[in-house]
């Protein structure tokens, strides 16, 4: 039903030559985007609704194996290039999404070709290891190349893991024992301890807490969820651990106007988040971390100013919890630096920085004395999976070689330029235009509409994805330029005229 | 100093010529053992004690990045062929480990090595999708040929994810939806569901629990990590649930000796788990899900007889709990049957099976009425790996291929009675030899002992693993043949001989 109506909207607005030029023909042609990318393609191409029938067939075909509902559509990943994402029925989008924030320089990129056929690389795809106990002789090497490159300020110590939560699971970990020992004065446990924590007992495992925010997404494992804050959808019916929650900023657009209002408003909860940890103490819950990102992707797109987040750096200081920076979505270059809480200014800005998404593997960083004062700890049987940092040793390289930063930068300020323009233009249907880098988001009137706009867009060859309640969330390949950002517009205003 | 003894016994082994000849030269010697397979090394090759200079050297290099405590040493991958792992020393150990039993075919197995070198393959491994969202074309075509072609009995659904941690929390998420929308009679949740999730109370997140076994492994994030009880060092420090540990079966060697103190031992650990369940749900904690391994294997590889999981599995109907069969380290062949729980011959032996490790991807499978109700509560960006899934095919044809289940019942055999033969030759040394196709253990006099022995054997070409306190545990990959076996008895017994 909404893909037929959708289908209409589409000829019509081939019909009317919508396609090329955008109303008021603002932004550049579809002609002047030519690609400077040898492998990209020069522009969206659809040939069907979204998803077309041989989507819809094989969806079918899933459904009897998995749940489906939410799969969009079945891709073509060979004829996919660059920034453009082929589906099964010949339809090429611009993927302003990249698997959820996924594909650091878009797809088939011929660096990462080429490492597949270089013959010294195959026994690392075909002998996944142990890596904690048996490591591959070039891995201290390759990590240095790789991870330990693009270290944050402060941090020497990375661990890879196999995802975004294993990561953050076991970041958490590394908290706990760093707690534990500090609230110890040493590292050897009593005979209690080793007995009550084999069935999950006090003291042996003890009551402590890690505090999050409201909106926040950190995971959706058990110890993950408890601090992600952000749907109900990830949390309903899962046992939970008894952790604080603070309040996330929440800001007023534009930023500009409301420079006060936005200073009173991060204080509020600075000042909870301090009351928090002071009644989670006395709860006998002690706050051994606190867990935030530079901006709350899932949960809306939620920015707050570098000077909160360096108060909250200061207040986890002056209590002794740790800080935990999830850099799982915001890190990799998007926002313009290669991790988003560079740009609060800080030299020593987290005792751990979660990583996973565009690095291709996760893990995260942590400060010398977070490092498990044991073997085994943090352990289990891959750590990671060292195909994945040959990959991103290739895609550091490119980021370096192609000075994709600088890119980013460039055209993220094109696009929240026109962002802004839009929002100027469609008052009515879109408000609080806001990013760093690339790493940008519009709200949307309400969540209908925003749902409508994004299979509007899809069908127009457009890829989006939504955040929070009504926002819409770019999270284009760090290889977007300029010239993509304007095919963007150009589309996304013909959609928005259609829903004045 | 311990790896300077290991050397001078080293030494003074190979100048007796021990190497060659066991004593009493009950197995066949090196020459007989002339291999079968094209890619396989004929016997171990030892250069160095182990680790040799170059891995002391590359571990130096990592500690200044990781903890490396628990690093055995570093391993030349490229060299590595079927059994025999080659470390960075030109050291050539028959593997008897397997990367923490998670290599199915050996080490660059051609059939791998040709996947990879296929063209049409490379774009899966290069654009890795968001599975639950965006699947490439290929993907219910692949997972049919692959996972549902193995799947246990009744189960028709499967999940893939990227580690076995992954796959448990996701199972006990599957399992709490399942269990909740039950004790609702429908799957709308109330208003005051929906606002207390948010916030990790009930009743939005609920106080279910999922009862294990004393002894038990099931993984280290914070929700795997509360059905975990096998070793200290994997629980301390961690914040758990209050969920029920019944006893697991501690049975008496040799089986036949003890049959009626074994079914009375099984029969007590029974009723304990009946006790907890009510106990649990008097609580206010009801048991959602019963997990156990097939055979605990990092607890010490202790068994149980078809008979009690039969009945666990009846209790667990009677009291509307999930049976959630951990087959991670248990499935893939290396028990004679796929999934070790074939020997317990049950048409309906569970709700949910999870796997990993062998697999190459993590899952697990369900019954139709345990998939989640809605998209997106059971999700995370990845949804395992389709490149891992196009290995595991070429797995399965392998195993088919070769016959591989043949293989490891008729290598299992002689490599139990090996282990018979040797602790009635070494008595005060060795016990409990107990096994199901070549997932074979033994228990040694003490852990001091057992540790030694596992050095000794290394340093003599042959990689073994420890489990449970003071238990040596044989996990091969499923191309371990009988005159593997007696490689491995002729090294061993040479060991024994050392240390009577």
């Amino acid at each position: 039903m909404a893909s037929c109506l959708i289908g209409r909207q589409l000829s019509l607005c081939v019909q009317k030559n919508l396609w090329l030029s955008a109303a008021g023909c603002r932004y550049v042609s579809k002609a002047a985007a030519k690609t400077q990318v040898e492998y990209d393609y020069d522009g969206p191409l659809m040939k069907t609704t979204v998803p077309g029938p041989r989507s819809q067939e094989l969806t079918k075909q899933l459904g009897d194996i998995q749940n489906v509902g939410a799969v969009n559509f079945f891709c073509n990943y060979e004829d996919s290039r660059g920034n453009y994402l082929v589906d099964v029925d010949g339809n090429r989008m611009l993927d302003i999404y990249t698997q959820i924030s996924s594909i650091p320089i878009g797809y088939n990129h011929p660096a990462l070709l080429k490492l597949m056929t270089n013959p010294n690389n195959l026994s690392t795809f075909v002998n996944r290891p142990a890596l904690g106990i048996l490591p591959p002789e070039n891995f201290p090497d390759k990590i240095t190349e790789s991870l330990l490159s693009i270290a944050p300020s402060g941090m020497t110590r990375v661990q890879t893991m196999a995802c975004g939560s294993c990561s953050n699971e076991n970041a958490f970990k590394s908290i706990f024992i760093w707690y534990r020992n500090k609230e110890r004065g040493h590292n050897t446990p009593s005979e209690e301890e080793l007995t009550s924590c084999m069935t999950n007992q006090a003291p042996g495992c003890p009551d402590l807490s890690i505090l999050s925010f409201m909106g926040g997404f950190h995971g959706r494992t058990l110890g993950c969820l408890a601090t992600t804050h952000s749907k109900v959808i990830h949390k309903l019916d899962m046992p939970s651990f008894d952790w604080p929650v603070a309040p996330f900023p929440r800001l007023k657009y534009p930023l500009e106007e409301f420079s006060q209002e936005n200073a009173q408003e991060e204080a509020r909860c600075l000042e909870e988040v301090e009351d928090l940890i002071v009644k989670w103490r006395q709860k006998g819950k002690p706050v051994a971390g606190i867990i935030i990102e530079p901006i709350q992707a899932e949960g809306g797109d939620n920015h707050a100013s570098p000077d909160f987040f360096r108060n909250l750096r200061n207040i986890s200081r002056k209590h002794g919890c740790a800080f935990h920076v999830d850099e799982i979505q915001t890190g990799g270059g998007c926002t313009g630096k290669f991790w988003a809480h560079e740009h609060w200014g800080m030299d020593d800005p987290a005792e751990i920085v979660s990583f996973s998404k565009k690095l291709l593997t996760g893990g995260y960083y942590q400060k010398e004395e977070l490092q498990a004062d044991k073997p085994y700890r943090i352990f289990n049987t891959w750590m990671g999976d060292p195909s994945k940092n040959l990959f991103l040793v290739e895609v550091l390289n490119v980021i370096r070689r192609e000075n994709l930063l600088e890119e980013v930068t460039r055209s993220g300020k094109a696009l929240l330029n026109g962002l802004y323009e839009l929002q100027a233009q469609y008052p009515g249907l879109l408000s609080r235009a806001r990013g760093l880098g690339t790493f940008c988001a519009i709200d949307v009137r309400d969540a209908a509409t925003r749902d409508r706009l994004l299979l509007q867009a899809r069908d127009k060859g457009m890829l989006l994805g939504g955040c929070g309640d009504q926002s819409i969330r770019f999270r284009p390949a760090l290889v977007f330029k300029e010239y993509h950002v304007h095919i963007f517009l150009n589309i996304f205003n013909n959609v928005l005229a259609q829903n004045k």
